[in-house]
């Protein structure tokens, strides 16, 4: 494939592709529709955070957000490597047994992204002189960010620049990119100048001066040095005392011939500058290649080595080596985990762009943290949560189990400071922190960090689930195996048998933020079944020495009584105990007042008490513990809670898409998918600047999948309810369970499920409330028809003010 | 009365006590049983931080430690003037809305107690030398702490120093200190040194280095100055900008005359020094007078002069002047407030002592808070909490009553800033702080501080308990109206009728500490229906604009539908709707791992969720609010709560006592009252070191009157049922109903009441459950037979190791 062909699309394809819409970001720029691509035309200074956001690259170690080639202007600076933190004290005005002392945050690594240019005798810098044209386009199916400037200098000189960059899904360590500068209309002398900037200045994000002073300055120089067309920096953090080595080596072509200079002079900053003439239709052309590697435990020399080796093997590879490398991954992945659809077209981009962007951050992880932002910013701290086993990892089990499996090996990875926790709050087992990085609980506010402990369940269930899609008998005995018996163990020790004879788990916090510390939580209490059910499975199918009969048989005999709340006069299940009777929050005072999101204009105090939910928890009960709910039942919960979700989290608008879809309200679903997959293209809640909801975007596939396809992995069964939300004509997707590849394709009133590989496969087709199980040869397709679920209640109102962003 | 009279008890009588029994504090001292003082034996350096505890002086407005008069050595330096105190930030790892941004703490202000000595040319330092005799003795009659100390330096100089300080009643600005040094056996040089010195060196209580640092030099000189035998000291708080002023002037009195030297070269120091020469039989006599005055309003020339106008009175009366009136403030308060008993003396001392501190704290605050240690000490950062109206005002509005007063009108005087504070929070009406000094929230943990929402009921039922005690015309219309109207407005907008058309208040913290942000907590029911109550009472009684009568009756009709959760199973009342089925606490696991107090050993979360009770909740309830249960209910409630509290707070053995006397356990409320009124005495929660447990104190005066003596202020009426715990003979408390004074003296089977006043009082009278209404006519005393009161369950066993601390 030659050089021209990989530029972007010509401005006559944007023109065509800008018929069909745009998503505005910014006063001076859009965000271009199609189907394979993000295009962002012009350049807005306001919005550079959030663009830089959307436009990272990642492979799940490094992520390199879209910054500017030339660094200035910027939102945020960041490269990021996964795990790879600093430590800070968490502050108390009250201290209380148990609270985690030390903090991690993730932070901001050399920057290898850099390449400064020198116009003549003026730096490229797009706050001064014109934009005459700029074009940013991450393509998703080729996984690269490609970059088409023409800009006139304040001295009127044009130059037209273009750089295409990746992070290489096939070496995991090495960053590239192919940088070109052409001179328009008149000779240019030009110097391109490729940095590696450590320490880079980066608005603070806390107003906590501790926290400022610990992560300013945060990487000590450890060794630094230059030569000929590479450069290497070498840093350590100064309290978590992890190392890390970040090089640089070059390609350079150049018509005329070009000089050269390497220089480290200084600890935190390197630098390979190129210096030539070009005439108009000549072109000054550097391929950068940055790789890094970091530890807790190798020696200096043995970093130092290693980025060495990997710049020396992607030297040989070439920049066209590299590119075709990314291609072919690329390919391979879209070919199991595409999402086409015959409707809005924003859909198809941003399920696309999400599945993506969701990929990216678990790619290459290899036994690191998913963080809820990915690589792709700061928020959060950095920190992986609950949503990586409950929302990322659904995705990745059935569309690039490797990567999954990585995720949760990095979960067992850290058993035993889970361990250590549960000894800490006086449990058995195991118990997971709510936020962490390296493992151990980060989280400074205990009822919503501590008494969240569903994050057990969800990720033990998230492990039973990858072993029953993926049958990995190597993944079942290490991995599912532990992390399922000792989580067992810690709901044994939390839980107590009542009165009523019921399995009780009180005192505990459940997904929904609005409400906390309260009794049998019912997500919670199902999740814990599913995980006691599950660890007794593999305890038996796994034995170990400390696990007897008896123990497996008191997980099933408490997974069977455990208890569900149920308001008797109002007919519905209850969030948690008591949660039907509390008083009901004022909808109207909080719309007319504009409080949104609430936790900013009400106290937890007024939060907790009340009827109002910041984020799907029952219902996220009735999409994963479905089988525990009558029909009737989900209908009436989806009825009473509908109204009173705010959907204050991005963590929500995709499970209300799954379960409106599962009890007929097609059009809201239709709706909250659109919610969740355009969350980040849209910036809905604003905060894309601090990086991506990554959960959220593995949500806008779960609502295509598990909403009109209806997906459910039930025990040991597949289960597909497949539907079309109005206008929609067609919807294709593939997941691949017990190592085949299954592709289900809805078109209108009929589905034809498709398996490739070497086994059969039993699923269960439902047409409406109708269910037939199915038995799927390979190389067999079947089709069947479908009708729509019948609603059994009205379509629900949501909070004044709250209905979903239509399209 | 001459000074010799006015020296403690000779050692024979010292002798003769100790017959009694004493409290050993430390190694090397012991404090010996009187009825009517505390005296010390000896000095222990280990408890030095306990004994300046115990003997602080204090009239509420000045408190000054019980640090030796040489200042050195010391366990906590501690001079605290009501509500002077310093701000600094809140630190949050993880901020919330509406949570305090700034705290308050308690400032050490200029020591104005020491007075250094040289022994010829040896400084008096107990660390050095030997002592041949120490003796302090709180004389609690008086309102005196004595010295008398024989002091052999390491040259061999026999030196006798004794010394009578006091913090006057009747001079509210005034410390004074009477100091003598005579030679015992050869002729001394000496030279006293008398000082005030500013931001003496104290140890940090703060694992927090920004707290150390606001408090470290937190007071900024403004001025200095020195003059003849007079200096005088300015300073500002950095943050909080309050000014201070500290002056001293001295009598001097030698036989053979002396040069003195007064200097302020520093302005956080001052010196008056006096150099004689003595010989046996001789004296050096210095009286120092000390004056304190703050402001936050007032200029430095006001407060300069106002500090000068207090030290020339006092100048003029002379220490014999200053002396005679403490003692007759002190024989008026102790008329109206003694506590006599035939029992153990230990109770009889510790009772006396607990009375005299409480009224410490409370006699001269003049509109400042009284905090949870008084002026004793900076345990709780010098905070006020809920303890002061629902322990110390029980004691003070029938005692002292204008000390009362004042407590309740400093509430009043924060009104706007809890109005402020209620908005914040969403509601209507005040919402009063769970800590703070000057009347902002400083409780940085809401589930434990915001959610407590019980002060509010608790100071508005104190007012209204104030108002029926005191008939007092401008109390009630100035202070109790708003007071109880602003809180009633708290409630209404709090709770809400449910389905089942009770009024249930969600979502709140009662007393009990390891409970927390849970559905109608009994407690906090009850009380805020007597507030409800209370506040149409009042509003009816003095109408305002802005209440109208169906506001009134719809306080009414809330308090009628207060909800009380019950347990029909086992027959209980709930200390909270769900405590009863929720898991049991492993006491025996506690007590094999010595794990008390819990909260050192195991988080919240694991409190939160089991039946486990650190302090009186429900039992606070049977109390104060006993009326809305029967005799059974109460009998049952004991019998259930009593084995899973563990008394980990010193505010519950005082309540358990009155409890247990109720429903006929009389060893037990013996027990109990024991271990209410030896508190501090004995050091039993080991920190007396931070100052006194003011609350308890109080307590254990309600053990006897509300626990023997039965006494209830029901509305509109009051209520007795005399018992007496086995072994006692007598109990005779005296209490001030309506401008009388009400004695009532228990004998074996017999009670006697008797009024002094111009009009009849009606009470009730119990024998054990049989009531009978009485008339009580001035100058006509009625006795009546009593019987105990019959249990109607076991004796109830504690929590193993929890049983009380028997004498």
């Amino acid at each position: 494939m030659s050089e021209a062909e990989r530029v972007g699309p010509t401005e006559d394809l944007a023109e065509e592709q800008e018929l069909v819409g745009s998503h505005t970001l910014g006063d001076n720029h859009r965000i271009l529709v199609e189907p394979w691509q993000v295009r962002e035309v012009g350049l807005s200074q306001e919005s550079l955070a959030v663009s830089e956001s959307l436009f990272t690259l990642s492979n799940g170690h490094i992520g390199a957000r879209g910054n500017l080639d030339e660094g200035d202007p910027s939102g945020l600076p960041g490269t990021y490597l996964a795990s790879f933190y600093e430590t800070r004290p968490l502050p108390y005005a009250e201290a209380g047994y148990g609270y985690p002392e030390s903090g991690q945050t993730v932070v901001n690594v050399t920057d290898g992204k850099l390449i400064r240019l020198l116009v003549d005798d003026e730096p490229l810098d797009l706050r001064y002189g014109e934009i005459i044209s700029h074009e940013r386009v991450l393509d998703l199916r080729r996984g690269v960010l490609e970059r088409d400037l023409v800009w006139r200098s304040p001295a009127d000189k044009l130059v037209r620049i273009r750089s295409t960059r990746l992070v290489s899904l096939t070496r995991r360590s090495l960053l590239a990119i192919n940088y070109r500068v052409e001179p328009v209309d008149r000779p240019l002398r030009v110097v391109a100048q490729s940095e590696l900037v450590a320490n880079e200045h980066t608005p603070s994000r806390s107003d906590d001066p501790r926290v400022t002073a610990a992560m300013k300055d945060v990487l000590k120089p450890v060794d630094h040095h230059a030569d000929g067309l590479s450069a290497l920096l070498i840093h350590r953090t100064r309290a978590s005392k992890l190392q890390l080595a970040a090089a640089m080596d070059h390609h350079i072509f150049t018509p005329n011939g070009h000089s050269v200079e390497a220089i480290s002079h200084h600890p935190n900053w390197a630098r390979v500058s190129v210096s030539t003439s070009l005439q108009p239709g000549e072109q000054l052309r550097m391929v950068k290649f940055v790789s890094y590697g970091w530890s807790s435990q190798r020696s200096m020399p043995a970093l130092r080595d290693q980025v060495a080796a990997a710049l020396m093997s992607a030297r040989d590879a070439h920049w066209e080596g590299v590119l075709e490398e990314q291609e072919r991954a690329y390919e391979e992945f879209w070919a199991g985990a595409d999402v086409e659809l015959d409707g809005p077209v924003e859909i198809q981009q941003a399920v696309r762009f999400n599945v993506f962007h969701a990929y990216q951050a678990g790619a290459r992880t290899e036994r690191r943290a998913i963080a809820a932002k990915g690589l792709t910013g700061t928020g959060y701290d950095g920190h992986a949560f609950w949503d990586t086993e409950q929302f990322v990892l659904p995705l990745l089990t059935v569309t690039a189990p490797d990567a999954a499996n990585d995720a949760l090996r990095w979960r067992l990875s850290t058993l035993e400071l889970a361990k250590e926790r549960a000894s800490t709050l006086r449990l058995n087992g195991a118990a997971f922190p709510w936020r962490t990085i390296r493992g151990q609980e980060c989280s400074a506010y205990w009822p919503a960090g501590t008494a969240a402990v569903h994050v057990n369940a969800d990720v033990a269930v998230a492990a039973a689930r990858h072993l029953w899609w993926t049958q990995d008998e190597d993944f079942g005995r290490e991995c599912a195996q532990p992390l399922l018996v000792e989580t067992a163990r810690l709901w044994m020790s939390l839980g107590h048998v009542g009165a009523d004879e019921c399995f009780h788990i009180d005192g505990v916090t459940g997904p929904d933020e609005y409400t906390a510390v309260c009794d049998d939580n019912i997500y919670t209490n199902l999740m814990a079944a599913q995980n006691l059910r599950s660890a007794a499975y593999v305890a038996r199918r796994w034995p170990a020495a400390d696990v007897d009969d008896a123990e497996i048989e008191s997980w099933l005999d408490a997974a069977g009584r455990m208890s569900m709340p149920y308001n008797e006069d109002k007919q519905v299940h209850e969030q948690c105990r008591g949660f039907t009777d509390w008083q009901e929050w004022d909808f109207e005072r909080s719309a007319r007042d504009e409080e949104y999101p609430l936790l900013l204009h009400a106290p937890y105090f007024d939060l907790y008490r009340k009827q109002v939910i910041k984020q799907a928890d029952l219902m996220l009960a009735l999409h994963w513990c479905g089988e525990a709910f009558t029909d009737e039942e989900k209908a009436r919960a989806f009825a009473y809670y509908e109204p009173i979700t705010v959907r204050d989290s991005s963590l929500s608008a995709c499970t209300q898409a799954v379960v409106a879809a599962e009890v007929g309200h097609l059009d809201l679903a239709a709706e909250y998918l659109a919610e969740a997959a355009l969350m980040d293209l849209k910036d809905l809640e604003h905060n894309a600047r601090d990086g991506l909801h990554i959960a959220s975007m593995a949500g806008g596939w779960l609502a295509l999948v598990a909403g009109f396809g209806g997906m459910r992995s039930l025990p040991e069964r597949l289960l597909f309810r497949p539907q079309l939300p109005p206008g929609w004509h067609r919807l294709r997707f593939a997941v691949r369970p017990k190592q085949c590849r299954l592709t289900v394709e809805i078109t209108a009133g009929s589905v034809r499920y498709a398996l490739a590989g070497d086994e059969p496969l039993e699923l269960t087709h439902c047409s409406g409330r109708e269910r037939e199980d199915i038995t799927l040869q390979p190389g067999e397709p079947i089709s069947r028809p479908w009708t729509a679920v019948e609603p059994l209640t009205p379509r629900p109102a949501q909070p004044p003010g709250r209905a979903p962003v239509t399209l």
